[in-house]
């Protein structure tokens, strides 16, 4: 029970949309309670008042339920204590409080919610902290366990010890289809890396696993009806049926939907090293070790063909409980179809008048399938085709117009554009694409076809040990688009709080932080890594699928290269970027971060040097020494700007040029590598020659200078 | 084949021994050809020849089979290359050479060996490593399994690549029963743990995995005929009778047997849990959360008993093939014994005169159902009886003394003293552990009852994520101990080999190195964790038994404080340790290992400096704070002896006695965890106020001085 006394300690109700829009009012207008922004909240919320007050989290923290529970919630509960535990130091007494009066936190729920985790659940719940006690309201178990991850989020420390803030939740998610894609196709991942991101998707609320089974390159689920699927199509790196089913309980204790995905007409190579007579060319075939797109496809138009996907299909369906199932359907450019006569003569004899149209039939056949077994399909934007029913689902991996196209037509969608963590780039980008941007012309009606999103991991470079790093933190950014209020859009605080959730997500075991000093030292063949750390800490992975192009590897080659060490969005970077903006901005002081700068490029040239014996001493290294070298040049660079700039004495146009020369040769990637600070040191650069235009122009306008200066088109200022 | 021409490439032919005792003749004799110390070889094998010529591992390398093979050899070969490719950055060919001829490494195995690894199995291998070819023959499987780890363990790199440098090994255990021991009763290790601990096992040459399944505080196997066992017995933590199998299969693999331990009489709350009637005394009995020697012991005067017991452990002997079955019987002090009438009377009818001889009768009688089973048993050394049957093994945590008065009396026997690796103490002590010492009195007929030895890994204080941390590299270092020549025993190479073993075995999971930056970033709840890692790369929890007397935590506790996080042995101590004595022993110029003894003590005083903050927020670290303080105080006495000795200015005695006072404080221990640099800060604290007398003494009383002055008993010399 709430007691009403301590509704009268609520001082603060600010929502945070508006803590944004005023930030030092919502710091300023209570001594006591944080402000919503300070929160470390990932996603954010619905609805955040904090008050004054806080409920100490000591030895004697306990948890009492009410009205209903369940094995779900009380294992649920147990983790988050387990978690709470382990975070804290405190041993915490086991099991539930009997007293709901003393408990510290109060999970007051009304019923089991969907038996199957279904897109209709219910995942709302309210959590408020007063001073005396926490108290958690939901109306489903699967509303409850959002709350719990909120309520861990929650937890400050301070010499008094842990506490949570004084606050009044309010919450739900925007999207009700809010997924991750792993591709274990092209590499498999063992149960335990399924199981840890699993458990990383429930601490930033995701509620779909999208499991992409079958790829040219792997065919990793057990078929009881057609074994050679599995047996011939997968190096043996399959999951069985009972590891399905154990995958399937693990999600649903934690409010995640499987679907479970099976690539159909492309993609398929792997069915028919064991079934070569459902392809369109005559085989044999063989498990592809390549990247790319690949020719080999089902065969539409046999009988035989659509009796194997009852068949297969028909026992999935009976394996995954959801509503859901992925036929694919991207990337089959048909080639196999135009060279086989009798495919060529089936299409003439029905009128289907091209490939596209020849996938929509058998997309219609498969669809017939599926309805039989209760199964509603899914399918890449390929799929859609006049033909297709409304009761398909598009997945757009063309971008949000191409889905509100579809949500005019009556279609519901879902989203990965946007949402490819596999191409590198930084949680900023994949932050701000929205499902339904600002501007998108679907009317409210419309915008209910649009049911969320899906990060996607697609599986050519990842393997157990760098999966982690490819996947998180970046997706907790998407997640939170996924989740919260379309206006919450500030990359700055979204970066703050990213780099307190990647540390939490560990407490789960995932390895996107401890495995980049494992692979650093695997590398280096010493503990001693400090310079190539710092090398790496500012160069990443090239973008796009600039990778293969440059590093032609196979399915089968180790994925333990400085490219596979090196991380997406650089922390370290981001942080010199910053500082070289705040910097250049202080003309003509030039004083803003000038000895942290210095610091920074004083590691770097400390680093270039000591790379080059490190190099030498290990031979899997060889092809960082063109960056070692760079890194040198790049540090000489900066360091040559920054005291030209400090000591307000313009530098040559000789000099800037020959330094700019040198930026550029480091600017081109190399062992699929690229520096990221390239374009903040071009800035100091042709800072320290503009220096005598600086007396002659205004701050505005040389801010305005500093941000365009170094884009690849801009000229050199005339002296 | 062998090319015999390659033979007249061999130039040097030293054996190990032979090198260790005069290592610069080894050194000098060729310069192409690497010493055999400088081998990265953990456990040396029995005798290692070097000789000139490198094989370059390349893009190219391939391996072919020669006479016998089977799955488990190709799974085997299989994993290697894995781990070659990942170390080296290489896409190997994927499968076997078909040419022997022209393969990198040739395998040569005669025969599977036994169906079950056994006690019998011949390990034995020779691999002789030439410029043109590898060539690994070996009579059994798990002999040529053992010679992949030693053919792994040879691969160099240095500009010109990888390579492995040319040898002519010959191998084979010195003892063939090399154990370590896990305790999942105490805590429950996820299967992962399990499988990554017999892969680093097997990388080191154990081949004896000891599964403590059953204790006070967990009942930890599935049992068909009495499921209360572990239905009741362990919180729902427990392996089922599928992953036993998988278990054993996944150990066999890799040439490790699995012995299963049911620890009883004593050690047995958890059965009790679910089978009360079992007990000695009426119950109803509870899962034990605490640490320490309980009560609880089944009551061996009834049949029923007996029959409990023929049933569960034949269900066992059924499940686990190995040949022997451990019955614990260890630290039953039978106070429940003593205290029931019926027991007393029991023993009275019988003529049973003690509580031992009781244990002896129960021990006779379980032995009967093990030999029903064809299970031989084997116990802790209380088992020791005159009644006990010559075909009983004891197992010793008393000493090779106890070890060598059984085998003197007929029976088997291996030795865990030494060996307890919970107890925190450093790899070297456990190095020099002999089970059959270099004094022993045992004849070499009576040494064959001296099997060997197991690691034990009791699980009072260790979690899944803090396991790997207690048992490696450690271990490795008790590995060689019992697989080497015994004459094998330079320390300092043994530490330089096991740091580079311990890199190593992060290729196959292990989380010894990765998960010690993971708990400080939890613990200090920041990326930044500079300061707190200074601290704890020079403490270690303290040894024995006393952090649970210092830390009163149960079996539910979080392992996740300061003292889980740091680590035995520590390795920045020892070489700051060497690098003090090398530096007193420069008197008087005091200049070897100055600037680097200055440089480290300069970072404890900023860490120190920095600690506080860090602390305040983060109340986990609260029991931080006084080794923060203290390690300020060390820093500065350090730095202060160091001006002193450097500027040749004596201190003063009031100086000295002040720091010194300092020291005994910072020496106590706190929250269970201890500086191991005392001494040598002492050392320089006390040399500062002896310059004046070490101009009057000679370089070799000087030199004995440094070796006594910092002892506790050492009186201050007289000024």
């Amino acid at each position: 029970m709430m007691k009403p006394a301590k509704y009268t300690k609520l001082v603060l109700l600010l929502t945070y949309a508006l803590s944004l829009a005023c930030p030092l009012h919502a710091q300023g207008a209570a001594a006591e309670a944080m402000a919503p922004d300070q929160l470390n909240l990932m996603p954010v919320p619905a609805s955040v008042q904090t008050q004054t007050g806080r409920l100490p989290i000591t030895g004697g923290f306990n948890v009492a339920v009410k009205n209903y529970a369940d094995d779900r919630l009380r294992a649920g509960i147990a983790r988050m204590l387990t978690r709470l535990a382990g975070r804290t130091v405190l041993t915490l007494p086991a099991g539930l409080a009997t007293d709901e009066g003393s408990a510290t936190l109060v999970v007051q729920c009304e019923r089991a919610g969907d038996p199957i985790p279904s897109l209709n659940e219910n995942e709302s719940y309210s959590l408020e902290v007063t001073d005396q006690q926490a108290r958690l309201v939901a109306p489903t178990v699967v509303g409850a366990l959002r709350g719990l991850e909120t309520f861990l989020q929650l937890l400050q420390g301070d010499r008094d010890g842990y506490y949570l803030p004084g606050v009044k939740i309010q919450d739900q998610p925007r999207f009700p289809w809010r997924g991750l894609l792993i591709d274990v196709g092209r590499h498999y991942e063992p149960m335990e890396v399924l199981k840890r991101n699993l458990d990383a998707m429930a601490a930033v609320k995701l509620n779909v696993f999208h499991w992409h089974l079958t790829e040219d390159q792997g065919f990793r689920v057990e078929s009881k009806k057609f074994p050679k699927l599995h047996t011939l199509g997968s190096d043996g790196l399959f999951y069985t049926q009972d590891q399905v089913r154990d995958i399937i309980a693990y999600a649903r204790d934690r409010g995640i939907r499987v679907m479970p995905e099976f690539d159909i007409p492309g993609h398929s190579t792997s069915w028919l090293v064991g079934y070569p007579e459902l392809g369109s060319a005559p085989g044999p075939f063989k498990i592809e070790r390549g990247a790319g797109i690949f020719e080999p496809a089902l065969d539409p138009t046999r009988e035989q063909t659509y009796k194997f996907l009852e068949g297969f299909l028909g026992d999935m369906a009976a394996l995954f409980p959801d509503a859901y199932m992925h036929i694919g359907g991207d990337e089959n450019e048909g080639k196999q179809w135009d060279r086989n006569p009798q495919i060529q003569a089936f299409m003439k004899e029905k009128g289907i008048k091209d490939n596209h149209a020849l996938q929509a039939y058998f997309n219609q056949r498969v669809l017939k399938i599926l309805q039989k077994h209760g199964k509603k399909m899914i399918g890449w934007e390929e799929i859609l085709h006049p033909d297709l029913p409304k009761d398909a689902v598009i997945h757009s991996w063309r971008g949000p117009a191409s889905l509100a196209e579809a949500a005019k037509k009556g279609y519901n969608g879902i989203l990965s554009a946007g949402y490819y963590i596999d191409l590198i780039f930084p949680a900023s980008q994949h932050y701000l694409a929205d499902p339904i941007p600002q501007n998108t012309t679907l009317t409210t009606e419309e915008s209910q076809h649009v049911l969320g999103g899906e990060a996607t991991m697609w599986g050519e470079w990842v393997s157990a040990e760098t999966i982690d790093s490819r996947i998180w933190p970046r997706t907790a950014a998407i997640a939170e688009r996924l989740w919260s209020p379309r206006d919450v859009t500030d990359i700055d605080n979204m970066y703050r709080r990213l780099s307190v959730i990647s540390r939490e997500l560990e407490e789960l075991g995932l390895t996107h932080e401890k495995n980049y000093g494992m692979l650093l030292r695997r590398l280096a063949a010493t503990e001693n890594t400090g310079p190539l750390r710092t090398l790496t800490s500012i160069i990443e992975p090239v973008k796009e699928y600039r990778r293969y192009q440059m590093r032609r590897q196979t399915m089968l080659s180790p994925l333990t290269g400085l490219v596979d060490a090196a991380r997406p969005d650089s922390e370290a970077a981001r942080q010199f970027v910053a500082n070289v903006d705040a910097f250049l901005a202080d003309a003509p002081r030039f004083a803003l971060y000038r000895s942290n700068i210095d610091q920074t490029l004083v590691e770097w040239r400390t680093a270039g040097r000591a790379l080059g014996p490190m190099i030498d001493r290990s031979p899997a290294l060889q092809e960082a020494r063109p960056l070692a070298n760079n890194l040198s040049a790049i540090a000489e660079a900066a360091l040559e700007a920054m005291s030209h700039l400090s000591a307000g004495d313009p530098a040559t146009t000789e000099w800037r040029d020959a330094h700019l020369a040198k930026l550029d040769e480091a600017a081109k990637p190399k062992a699929a590598l690229e520096f990221v600070v390239i374009t903040s040191v071009r800035k100091l650069v042709i800072a320290a020659a503009e220096l005598p235009q600086l007396r002659s122009i205004t701050p505005a306008e040389w801010q305005k200078r500093i941000t365009t200066m170094a884009a690849p088109s801009a000229a050199p200022a005339k002296p």
